[in-house]
Parts: structure tokens; C-alpha cells; sequence
């Protein structure tokens, strides 16, 4: 149903509630169905002999800074907003946010816990179980409102396109990619041939592919390169560690093949993009040649057609957004993270974004991603 | 001797020429002393058996574009400006370059190759032999133009700290940091209390250290991550990779305890920094209590304080420099390598600073520089 969205965030996080599962699987997996325990050290997810866990971080809106913590919270010691959609909904209200697009929490962001499980065949159901829920649940809540990204079986490419065509049939208006795919067990990095039919599937379905920083595999990654390092360096530079991915996929022919493909960089921030695309066009015009380049035009040119990022606070690149393009740039509430702008959304859009003209202001705020994702949008 | 200067560039590199070493190590380890090989694939030093070439993407400069490529070259192949400081002076003057700090390339750009050899008493000797020659022939040419960047014995806090006590009194104006330090083996991160001789040394000689991106061991990091991708990719991040150096100096509390520490993040590229300062202080500003932070200020006060850095070419850096700092940013040439901007130099200053106030090109081009190296200075 047309509504006119004034504020959409591409980057925010659902925390799953108990029972999800329930009924959802194959009737020979039945008795693996992923359950939640609940003891004194707070809530974990039980399943293929693993026990899960959930970072207090990732459930801290509403929290003040000082009562921050990674210990694992029971459920009402978090705000029902992170895992019951009728209540996000209403902290929605309260921030003056339209829509959200949600990223899985359990199988991690794009899916690596679930892609890495040993028994395929498993895999692939508890994959499918999850979009549906998904989809009929969470999105089910208010589609309009609620925009659930689908996790792909990676692990078999075909299946993976067959997944991108199933949920694009239930609704589904986005998918979650690692942001570094080949640190995912039997996973390779963008640039490679086993990537084709998802790539043909995207195209063809028009889905677009929301890829959050720090979504590969768990254990890897920025984490690992900042050893001997306060926490801090890695929540500073968590974001940035995204332009691996910018780069990759620029660089790797692909959106020269596939041009209708459409990738959000999710949480990455904006303002190292103009430094990064001049360097891009840099060392494309430098090293074209040396390097047998896959492209023929400038990196630049293809972020412009195909990669969006989002930010929550970044005075940096609202200032040269001319220079990432205007019509490239959304934003993110992160909510429940710790970084969440919740509830201060509205405060910080009239900060971050109060100088700049009403057309630029609409496109960052709204207009851009009703474009992306293909969303029913009423003007005003 | 005092004299104007105009334009210095905080990140040039040497290609060390045969007979470097001749003469230099104690009669012990006479020989063992490196020697240079030449074959028809380039040339190669030959030590403690291994044998190490030179990637012809080190000795660029003066080539098209397409020209380029990562295989040796004979020493005639290339400028003689690579390997002899005589003519490295011309080659500066035809460019207006009136002082540059030059990085070492046989024992890698900080070290590494020397740092990890077995015999630590060998290693020491040819570090040492390293920053003699390095002081008497290279910038012996002129030591009003010619910065070394020493190598330390890092396997070796005490003996490093020693190391830079006897340069400083060669007459040697800065050291060579690396940005991986803990990818070298037995080396760790800058927050580890290992560091401290170190960070005393420098303090009291007030020697400024340069960190070089990609200046850990060679097969790591930055090129690791981008497994599967393009070579443009590494090529592309290489610069910023530095993020992760400037993160750990800010938030490791060291330049609380050491604040006369200087560091310059050299050909990191400038213009990623405003949005890292922005990131920096808004970590610090909602991270500060879980994480147990370590300093008590915000890390881009900490940055003005004591950190630079510098640029080839970053017209996003030059928009934004009052984000960064003017009194933080340096030029750098980038002689001989692939992205010099070697004989472009002044052409480059125009276009890139051509449209600031005086006094701010003037302190990017050259006094940033005077004051961090101590060089004496005469003003027009």
C-alpha cells in the first residue's frame, strides 16, 4: 500500500525471538529444531551442539554509554522493540523512522554460522525456515514498514539462486551478503566464477544486496589485523573495513557484467568514500595496465551506478557528498546496536543534514532507498 | 647549513647500490656481507641464502603507465636517481624538490627482512652497517636534502632504543617504523609495554618516526585480505591500510605517557582522515566505558598532537584539511615508485593546492616538515 516515506534506514538488526523455529523445519529435522535456552548468564541459541550467545552489544538501545556492556542480556532486560516486530514498530514511531531493512542476528549477519554447518542438507532447511519466518513474521508485521534481508546457502550457488527467486516470491525485498565472503568456509571472494547464477538471480529479480561490515565469518578479518589492540581500534575502524569490499567489487568486472546489480554498503559510514573513489580512479588511470585491469571505465563511474552506503553520523561525508553522488548516499539507525541514533534520529538528521537543500536532504533520508528497494512511495 | 625551503616530501625510498655493505660488518662476519647478483632476470641481493629481488614497480619512475611492471630490473634499466644519491639530488631538482625522506627497500621498508634473520647478533651487525652507510653515503651527498630513515633492531627493544641514541648522533633526522609491527615475528603491537625503550629513545632525541603503509612483514596484512581480488585492489587500499596504524597509536594511551612522540603516517593519503578523526572521537565519546579506554582525551586532540601525515595526490583531503589539521599534513613524491608524482611535482602542487591561502600551501608543502625533522630553515 503507497505511503510516503520521509525517513528510511537501510541498517538496523533483528533480534530473534524463542520459538522461531517451531514447526518450521523438515518433519526428519524436527528434533534439530535451534532452541532458545535461558540461564543465569543470560539468553543463548542451542543447536547442532553449539550454544550461541548474544552480544549485550547488540541489544543496547535505550541504554545510556556508560551502561554498555557485551555480557548476554535475558530477554526483559532488553526493549521488546529488538525481537518483537509490533514493538519496533512502535520505537519506529518514536524516532520518526518509516521503514527499516533488518539484518539477521542468530545465523550472523549474512549467514555464516548456518552456511558453515556441516550438514548441508540441514542447512539449507534451517535457511529457508529462517526466510519464511522472515517473511511471514517479521515483515508480516507491517511489509511496508519492516524490510527483512534473506539469508543465502552459499555454500551451493545454485541453491543460493534458487533462494534469491523463492523469497523475491514471498515478498522479500533484499538480501544480506558478507561483506567477506571468502572468509566463509567453503565460500570465494566476489570476483569468482561460482558467483554467476547469484548474480544472474539478483539481476533478474531486482533484489537488491545489503552487505554490513563485518559480516564474513565471525573470527576474522578487522578483528584478527587489530591484535594487541584496545577495543576501541576495532570499533573505529569497523566501519572502513568495508571499502575491501568497495574495492573488490568494482574492481572485479562484475557490475560490468551484471549492470542492474545494486549492493548497499550497510554501517560502512560515507565519509572516506570521496578520499577512496578519487584513489580508486587513481590507481585504475595508473596501474590499468600492469595489472591487465577487468575494466574499461572508471571505478568511480560504476560506484555511481551500482553501490549505495549508509551512515548514521558522518559530517564528513555529507559535506563532500557531491563527490560520492548524491543519489549513492542513504542512511542507517543501527537500532538496537550500540551505535543506534534511536531515539534521536530526528535530532541528528537536523544536525547532520539540516543545512543542506530539501532535494538532497529528501534523496539521503528517503528517496534513494524507496528507489533501491522498490518501495510503493506517495509524495507529499 | 640554512637554507629555503620550499617543497618537501616526507616519503621517498632507495634502491641501495652494489657494494653498500662492502667493508662495513665486523671482520666476523665478513662473509656473510650481502652482495648484489646480476642475471638476466634483474638484480638480486644475495645474504644468509636468500636471494632478493627487486620488484620493478620499485624503480618506476620515469616510465609510461604503461610501462609498468613488477619485474627486476638490471641496475641500467632504471634512473640512476634510484641508487645514487648524487643523482637523486638532480632528479630533485628537476622536480623542485628541495629535501626528501628516503626509505630503505633491501631490508624492507621498516626492517622486516633484518629484524627476522636467525642470528640476532648478525642481524644487529647489518642494521647497523645499514644506518652507517645510510648516513655517511647516502645522505652524506647532502644532509641538508637528504633525510635517511633508519632501521632498528625491533627483535631487541633495549638495542633499538640504543640503535636510535647512535644515529641521532650520526646526524640521522628520522626513523623508519613499521605499520604491522606485530606481523613481524617477535615483534608486538605499539600498545605493548615491550615498546617503551623505544618510545623513550625518541622522545629524548626528539627523532620523528615514519610509519610506511604495508611496512610489516611482506606477505601479510593488507595483501592477505584481498585474497580472490584484482591486484588493483591492493593497489587501491594500500594507503588507507594505514587507518589501522593511526587507530592503534590514538588509542593505545602511548602518546598520553610519550606526548613528545611524532609519528607520520607516510603515503597513507590524507583525505580518509576526516572521517576517521570524526569516527575516532564519536568511538571514544560512546565506547569509552565498556571498553576500559586508555586515554582520557579524544583521539583527534591526540592526533594534532602527534601525528602527520601525507599525500601524493587528494583533492578530498585538501577540501577538508581544517578537519585534519593544517599543521598535520606533508607532501610526498613517492620517487622512484609507480605512483611518484616524479617530474610532476609542481604541476601537481598547482592543481591539488593551487586555490589555498598561502601560509596553508606553505605548510603542507614544506613547513610541517622543517619543524617535525628540525631542519634549519631560512625563510625567504
Amino acid at each position: 500500500m503507497a505511503r510516503t516515506y520521509h525517513v528510511v534506514s537501510t541498517d538496523d538488526h533483528i533480534i530473534e525471538p524463542e520459538g522461531m523455529f517451531d514447526g518450521r523445519l523438515p518433519s526428519k529435522f524436527a528434533d534439530r529444531t535451534p532452541k532458545l535456552a535461558h540461564d543465569d548468564d543470560g539468553a543463548a541459541w542451542v543447536y547442532e551442539g553449539k550454544r550461541q550467545q548474544m552480544s549485550g552489544l547488540s541489544t543496547a538501545a535505550g541504554q545510556k554509554v556508560e551502561e554498555f556492556s557485551p555480557k548476554s542480556k535475558t530477554f526483559d532486560q532488553m526493549r521488546p522493540g529488538c525481537y518483537d516486530p509490533r514493538e519496533r514498530l512502535k520505537d519506529m514511531d518514536a524516532d520518526g523512522v518509516d521503514a527499516q531493512v533488518c539484518f539477521p542476528t542468530l545465523p550472523h549477519i549474512a549467514g555464516a554460522n548456518f552456511i558453515e554447518l556441516q550438514d548441508k542438507e540441514y542447512a539449507l532447511a534451517v535457511i529457508k525456515a529462517y526466510n519464511d519466518w522472515l517473511a511471514e513474521e517479521w515483515c508480516g508485521a507491517d511489509p511496508d514498514r519492516l524490510i527483512g534481508a534473506a539469508i543465502l546457502p552459499l555454500f551451493d550457488m545454485k541453491a543460493a539462486a534458487a533462494e534469491i527467486r523463492r523469497v523475491a516470491g514471498n515478498g522479500i525485498k533484499a538480501v544480506s551478503l558478507p561483506s567477506h565472503p571468502h572468509t566463509i568456509a567453503g565460500v570465494q571472494n566476489y570476483p569468482d566464477a561460482s558467483w554467476e547464477p547469484v548474480y544472474d538471480a539478483l539481476s533478474e529479480t531486482r533484489l537488491p544486496a545489503e552487505v554490513h561490515i563485518a559480516s564474513g565469518k565471525t573470527d576474522t578479518s578487522v578483528l584478527a589485523k587489530s591484535a594487541g589492540s584496545p577495543a576501541e581500534v576495532f570499533v573505529c575502524l569497523a566501519p572502513s573495513s568495508n571499502m575491501e569490499f568497495v574495492a573488490t567489487i568494482l574492481f572485479s568486472g562484475v557490475l560490468r557484467k551484471w549492470p542492474k546489480l545494486k549492493f548497499i554498503s550497510a554501517e560502512s559510514g560515507i565519509g572516506w568514500l570521496p578520499y577512496f573513489l578519487e584513489r580508486a580512479d587513481y590507481t585504475h588511470r595508473k596501474h590499468q595496465f600492469w595489472t591487465g585491469s577487468r575494466i574499461d571505465v572508471t571505478p568511480s563511474d560504476l560506484f555511481r551506478q551500482s553501490v549505495y552506503a549508509n551512515f548514521i553520523s558522518d559530517r564528513a561525508g555529507v559535506e563532500l557528498r557531491s563527490m560520492i553522488g548524491i543519489e549513492n548516499i542513504m542512511l542507517g539507525t543501527d537500532y538496537p546496536h550500540t551505535d543506534t541514533s534511536w531515539p534521536d534520529t530526528q535530532r541528528i538528521i537536523k544536525e547532520q543534514l539540516g543545512d543542506l537543500p530539501d532535494e538532497d536532504r529528501a534523496k539521503i533520508c528517503a528517496l534513494n532507498a524507496v528507489k533501491v528497494f522498490g518501495l510503493d512511495h506517495k509524495p507529499a
